[in-house]
């Protein structure tokens, strides 16, 4: 009878035995291989990108990280289930507890999901212009998890990524200078024009524009006055400095040719009681 | 005893190697037919659709991937599960980290799923002048998770395509140019609709106007004014250069026919304190 | 010991053919009695609501094509159950991944089940002027996933289905003109009335109108005007020319009857400082 | 060796054909218990609320339909299982392309439960003006996925159910007409009060009016007049009419007591420059 | 052999007749234990809280409904899992269709749980002015599933219980009165503080009000007046009556004092051109 | 044969039996043992936070009702896995109508939850005044599932806890007296900032303030006027009556020193037409 | 028979005697060494972030804690599981209720998780000036569940952290001081600039001002005024003091140099009725 167990025991001892083995060869092998595979990937999507050095290695560690604690969580489960300790039920009966963590902890793996493509597709710089999540301002970091911005007024604002659906990014190319302005009714458009087109001239030469300001024509007619529509290209970030430039001698210019900016007007009729 | 053990074995390992065997036999045959249906599909779905080539390739390409990872992750799990190492429970048993790793990730997904079909169905093209999810501007790329419209100050907007709920493309066929004036409840209606008459004639020879400005009619009564409306069809992105001519030429025309385009009124109800 | 196991092989294998026999002819029953069913249900679902036969068509082949891969996965998966290749859990245990794609694919699948009902319920025809999801415009191709819808201003509406919670149809009758019109406090009530009644009555033999305009009376009292209201039923697109042609015959009348369309009125009083 | 073989096959056969039997009896139990128990059950509900029979009668039939597919669902897994071909896992497998239909086509489960509801608690009927979804109209079709209602300007909306929140029926009882007048601070407040009493008299009996008309008080204080309010109740949809007709009779009485329905006033301070 | 297996048929039926005893005795006991206990936790929730008698006996009749039909489903299911059909597996793999359908079905949940917990703590009573999911108006029917509101123009507002997400009762204690009134800057304050003190000392008398209107004093300074400000307490519903009633006064009593309430001011700087 | 069967039922009892016994004693065990547990807990979370005892009592008394009921649905689950009827899969079993009760009855759970911690981190109590999901008011009562909150006007609102996802307690400090005045442009500053400084020193003294009112400077240019800002804190609830009477004391100082707190300016300039 | 039962029961009672040991050496190594983990994890995080120490050891005991109670937590299912009393399948059957309390306290987990990563990330300090959810306002208690913040009208706000979408952090670095001034359009625009660069120049020496105020130009055009901006640095909440002086320094320079800031201008037409 006994032996007959201890034979059963040696038996599935032995079975055991081999079946570790099989795991650790496994395991020896998938390991090194997905490594490279992951440094390989990253490679390949950054370098054609012209994603700096330092990002890519980043990207790649995190890869990596997320590679190495997987392998090792599959390890260890998979271990216990040979030596005959399911693991595998127990944490699937954590299910109420875990469900709730899952539902809570969702917001960290959007942040993570989508601080990744940030940096991956290179959509944001520190330094540059943004506006995210209802947030304007100039990038301070760039994480997995926030984004910080510094507001034009001081404050920083952490912006956890979930919280940016889309990005929009005012560094990147030449921005439009664009001035409406309004005469009267009663002056004439085509002097106007020309005033406007005698100032835009002065400003040909001017380094920050790379496409000289143009008088576009009459862009509405407003409840007292006719709007005039002057647009030009500048390089980054001068398009403000542009735009106040071009006002005050556009004002110049019609004050010294008495073309008026004008007040609201208001017809009054007049009527006994 | 042990040779009962042998005989075991050997049967066991007979009966998994035709298993692996059949396995294997499996994917042979099905790898190269889906991949064959994919490219039918593919061929079949965008052919009809004037889809330019390399898109249809990069469509292809995408799809094939997908297929082949999901044969080899499937040909994976069944091999161990042969073996008797079941790594199905294993990776169900991920279940709380996994569910939050698939609430956070559908974003991802959804965009995927959003820009295939945006490919796809051809809806928009690089350059086109579009508005999506609030962003107006020319489309800079498409790709499968983000894409890039460049905004008409400047702006560079990456969109991830989930965001994406609906398309305005503006650059599909002819735009409509329209043009609302008001003239005073003094003057007279069939004469100002005599003028603008004239001014779309001159404008029937524009080469931008498919379809010839015309008077509409009456459009309101504003609160100072009686509004009329001219409306024309132009060519894609002539629109606002017509509307602007087309204002221009009517304060001439109505200057010139002493018709008032007037200001706010107010009747003034003089009442002694 | 061999020829027992033989014995068993053969019983088992014995076992499977009588299984797989059954399976195929399981099949070959329910397949052609499935369609039969589609064909009937699509016919007797349309046949009472005047859907055009292409259109059933259409319907009929999505069903059909949606049983068949149906049917072919299930055959597949019992194949496999069936001669011993479990392929049920393995298909589970993609669970991660297939959570994250169905959560991101659902979308998709609401885009269809929408289409699918717009189509079945003739919600919609290409053509029709309809207000969805917040897009104005004429229908200009209705598909599962997406519908095009052509604003007035030219612009090309990609709409997926999914968005459209409610469909505004305004192709679908007669359309109601409607006039609202502002007298001076001073003027007379009544005279105005029969001023705006002697003008329906110009109008009641206008073929574009299904019920001749009547006067309703005094909608409101505004804060310098008694706003008197005009409604009367025209054919379908017809609404805004009616609308504008009696606008401009009330302006004329009124002219001729010395009815004034007020100005805002102010009564001011005037205090010494 | 086959003796046992098919002693066993035997004995097998004979659980399975005692099984199938079992199940085929409780099914022919079950099946018009069932229907019986949904027929009281409607019977019951409908009684006492006046639903009208034809309406009964759809709703049995509805439950009755969705009662006979369940049971034929269930009898024909339960069959195969019986007979040794397991499809519930097989059905349970499809889990992630079942999961993205399920989430996918819960918006048309929603709107047949609340169809059902709406229907059952008779919450609108055919004829019925009401607001739901943020749509204004007389419902034209109620159906178990969409409700059509007919606009006022002719527009028909197909609402689906599920976005019916909450149902605002104007159909259901007397309305109340409401009229805010404004007379000017300069006015004697009680003879004001007393001619819209005389107003009101005149309509008491006026057939539209389930309540007289009645004067109720100083309603506020504008910035340029006491705001007095007439209030009543009409019967359904005459409420309109019936503010129409006592806003007319109020401006002709204030005209004959010189009572004003004051401009905007304003209090102007002169001061020089 | 066949001795073998009918012992083996009568031990499996033993078996099972033992447990089906101990299934039918167990239900006997745990089906008017629950009952019991589900009337006395009804008795003492609502016995210290004034809920009247039939809805007790209503709320009663719904729970031991819910726990009957709980425990007859829990029978069915053990007892075909008993004799050896299990139906466990079977619901479960109802998976798809299921999942959809409780999707759908939340909200009808969602309905009766907030019914439910409306009616036990007493929220509202029939004949309660309320304002629930922004709807006005008086509580006609309270159910399970809708509570139905008759707002003050006459219509009749259905709404699910599961958008009641706060109710607020305005007929629960007495309500405040509340008159703002504006006095020139010219005037002096404290004598139109007088004023209104006077005028609130002739309402301390009135039946209506529980806290006799007082002035509170200078609340804001107006763009052109002094604002000051009566409150008071009212017993319910007579709020809107006692507030038009003072406005009433206060007109007079500053009319009799030479107190103005102002018009809008404005001064005017006249500037040559 | 009959004497095995009975042995081995013999030894299935007496396994039976043993495993009954051990859960016996397991649950003995940790009845007790989870009961001390929770009340140290308690005292130990509240003790620091001045929690007064009764509602540390009922926190208490809640958790230990929730222990005790779960302990007795783990037993009662478990007792019957033991005898033989696995009630397990029974209940997993309910799934969908589970799955359904699940979601409708989340915002229940979500109420408690929130509940629970508005009383343990003591963020309200009955007599603040709080601002809670957009109401204003006077807490009434403070439950597990709703709060009880009195408005100004006298309403009664219900608010569920899971609506309040941010709590402002206004009771909880010194609140702050704002009054914002506007001068004339042409008013001295230096003048008018001295005229309140010494309406502040009159208040200093006032037992209402605890930082007496302080004159911050020029808050803003309106249109119209100057801005000048006072501040001050004041003790909890005083700060309106405080406010009011600073208010009434500037208008009489300004008054006394001939400063002008200014109506709305225009400048006029005259256009003959 | 009974000899070998013993044995069988000796054989299985040592199977488990061993299961649980190697259970228990498992669980005395794995304890420390996770504790060990932890605390460098923390370590490593927090040092080169300047987290200062309390922080990070309260931190560390938090995750220390979660871990602990979850190793004693998978501790006695598995102890259960080895002595034949399967808990798993146990907790996985209290789905429903699981799943309604999963639901319900995600935000529980997701408050935990938010506000864990904004003490790790020093996201906020105690004092900082801060907006978060729509609250201004001072931190005063950074918690794991609640983060409080007294406004500045002395409101305490109770703020649950997954409201928390963005901190918007006011106290970290200079603030700008900002200051719009509209001068008249008759007005010299270099002569105002000239003064406001004098003024800006008397503050160059105030130690508030990081970067001296400056003119930026013409900023807009107003309906009435020319838009001149001043910009300058301040430290950190010190830029209201300093807009309010430099307002009342270029009042005073205004009035010095007779530039005007303009009241609102109207240009009137008057015409005869």
């Amino acid at each position: 009878m006994f032996s007959f167990d201890l034979d059963y025991l040696l038996q599935q001892s032995l079975e055991i035995g081999v079946k570790l083995i099989v795991l650790i060869i496994a395991f020896l092998i998938i390991s090194p291989l997905g490594k490279k595979a992951i440094s390989r990937l990253i490679q390949r999507s950054t370098s054609h990108k012209n994603v700096p050095q330092p990002r890519a290695v980043t990207l790649e560690k995190l890869l990596i990280n997320i590679f190495s604690y997987t392998l090792i969580f599959v390890f260890i489960v998979m271990f216990f289930a040979i030596i005959g300790l399911e693991i595998g039920p127990l944490i699937a009966s954590a299910g109420v507890v875990g469900l709730a963590i899952a539902f809570g902890a969702q917001g960290l793996v959007s942040d993570i999901v989508t601080g990744f493509f940030i940096l991956l597709e290179k959509q944001v710089d520190v330094g540059d212009y943004v506006t995210v999540a209802g947030y304007d301002g100039i990038v301070e970091e760039i994480g997995l998890r926030t984004t910080q911005i510094r507001g034009f007024d001081g404050t920083l604002h952490f912006v956890p990524n979930r919280e940016i659906s889309g990005v929009s990014n005012h560094s990147r190319g030449n921005m439009r200078a664009l001035v409406d302005i309004g005469i009267s009714y009663e002056d004439n458009i085509d002097q106007a024009i020309q005033v406007l087109k005698d100032v835009c001239t002065e400003f040909e030469n001017d380094e920050r524009f790379t496409e000289g300001p143009d008088v576009l024509g009459v862009q509405s007619f407003g409840s007292s006055e006719v709007v005039l529509r002057v647009i030009g290209k500048t390089e980054n970030m001068a398009q403000w400095g542009a735009e106040r430039d071009i006002r005050k001698r556009i004002k110049e210019a019609f004050d010294a040719n008495s073309i008026e900016i004008p007040y609201p007007h208001q017809v009054n009729v007049t009527k006994e009681n």
